[in-house]
């Protein structure tokens, strides 16, 4: 389907705009092969705040800058999203406030107040804390910077789209929350192909969610009536509504959606730590799991951060059974029967 | 010191060939700043098998191949030398043997055995199991490869130094155990001092050990006699003896040693989960605990390996007492002080 620029909020062209804007601040992430999965991995656990969410919050702040408009910049969020505008904040020098829910991951919320920004502990969600921030900005004249529903953030979010479009990947998996970071992809991606139509490879866009913690694929089925999320691992993207504006970019631009079941998540988490040496959080490990359903030679699933509480991390490992590593996924000769002499004991 | 290439078994050039040998098989990892320790990190836990030990195994069966030696190679090796040759003999479709001792972290014993090497598990120490296999070398007309004390070997490890030549660091720091990695990249980097004299930069080449298991460190004082290394988190660099060729070679290159002790290893390796959401082996993460003692603007820390027991690495993290992740090296202005209407909860 065509993309329409004229209707859209954002396009395209944004994503590559924020693209050159973040160079200086944010040099790529790894690209990583993960050979006992067959899958290449982007690391975005280790971006700057350790998630993607410093490229849209960075990316809104500089925007604001060249329009001149110089409100105070608020906002809601559970962690990656604070503590990635509490770094660019810094970077910048502007001041920003965030509201996160009591029942923010503590390394976040510490990491947020280090990074110099305000912090308000407020509500019990993160829809709560939102609540609360919108009062304020409405009493005080802030700027409400949404988490993903915005087309700076948005385009931000994109600049990983086009790292990884000179690797030429066949799909793209990619966590969904809100929906800002699959949206600003596939709006960086898809172009790709267009503006290369000899390409025989269409880039396919494949969002993931957890089982019960979906708005947005019921969104994306015409019910977008708030949910309540259930508790899970992935709490990057426990939100009860999807974004209105990603909704309509990923009704247009997603050509998948994979729901993973929590057990899948808890598993492929603890696989990366073992097996690849990546530290992720349950969102992190979200596109992977969901990777391991698609069969294809080029796929690169987005471990979208690495943000874990010790504890959470440490009983995941206690959790793990004992258990060989699997066997990578090529086939080789083999030297055991070639020395019969020789037992493996 | 001039580096006297006639005296050496192992030269700078060996290890470019090394470079080009390797090239097509192991692209370069990653090199990743991190913040919070103000350090560079080279990340060989990403490397294939998660240590850069492959690195000195398949130069040498590539060596060998050139040669026309078509002897099996054994080794003996408390996991990722294994591992590492283990990786590239499936590669090269050629047999290995790997004795280890039956005190070698199961998550390696595992890994050499799924990856198509025959295993034999002899000795309760390193030491034990290399007598085991040079005995088996005897007996059978395999070739014998070191670990570490090995010419090929050394050139391989030094691969990671041409990668790191680049990024002109002022300072790399290494973990030490028998000193092939050191030996290597210390080759490696020299040279590159020399062929380019009007560089101001000189490359420092720092190694580091832990306390009780320092037996380069008494080399190269003199005392060559075997220790019995203590117990320690970082079990991949337990040696008993230094090796004889990196002895030699590091008395010449070797600019500074570092004594860790154990309990700044395991706050290092702690940090580096947490905060840089790298796994790590405790080896690992033995050259940013050193490097936390050097001051330099740019100096890279090798991350050796990120082969880690779910178990041990699993209690490092319920010893963790919580506290807030410090905040990165750099200056900022503080937005808090500027909102005297909000404050901090």
């Amino acid at each position: 389907m065509p993309l329409d620029a004229a209707r859209a909020e954002v396009s395209a062209s944004d994503v590559l705009a924020a693209s050159a804007r973040l160079r200086r601040y944010l040099p790529p992430t790894p690209l990583h092969y993960a050979e006992r999965f067959g899958c290449w991995l982007k690391l975005e656990n280790l971006q700057r705040t350790g998630a993607y969410k410093v490229r849209g919050a960075l990316n809104a702040l500089l925007v604001a800058r060249e329009r001149g408009d110089r409100r105070t910049v608020i906002t809601a969020s559970a962690g990656n999203h604070a503590m990635g505008l509490a770094w660019a904040a810094r970077e910048l020098k502007v001041p920003v406030i965030t509201v996160m829910p009591v029942t923010a991951p503590a390394v976040k919320a510490q990491g947020v107040a280090f990074l110099g920004a305000t912090v308000r502990l407020s509500g019990n969600s993160y829809d709560e804390a939102k609540t609360h921030a919108l009062q304020l900005a409405g009493q005080h004249g802030f700027r409400y910077l949404s988490a993903f529903d915005d087309p700076d953030v948005i385009a931000g979010q994109g600049t990983l789209g086009i790292e990884l479009a000179a690797h030429a990947p066949e799909a793209v998996l990619l966590p969904i929350g809100g929906g800002g970071l699959a949206a600003g992809v596939a709006l960086a991606l898809k172009s790709a192909c267009r503006s290369a139509p000899r390409a025989s490879r269409r880039i396919r866009i494949i969002g993931a969610q957890v089982e019960g913690v979906d708005a947005m694929a019921r969104a994306l089925k015409g019910d977008t009536s708030p949910i309540s999320p259930r508790a899970t691992l992935a709490d990057g993207i426990r939100v009860a509504e999807a974004g209105t504006l990603t909704r309509e970019i990923l009704s247009r631009l997603l050509d998948d959606l994979i729901i993973v079941r929590e057990a899948e998540l808890r598993e492929t988490l603890t696989r990366l730590m073992l097996e690849e040496h990546i530290v992720a959080e349950g969102a992190g490990a979200l596109a992977l799991a969901a990777g391991r359903r698609v069969a294809s030679r080029r796929k690169v699933a987005v471990v979208s951060g690495g943000n874990i509480d010790a504890a959470v991390f440490a009983q995941l490992l206690l959790d793990t059974r004992p258990r060989p590593p699997r066997p990578p996924r090529r086939r080789s000769a083999d030297p055991v029967s070639r020395h019969p002499q020789e037992s493996t004991p």
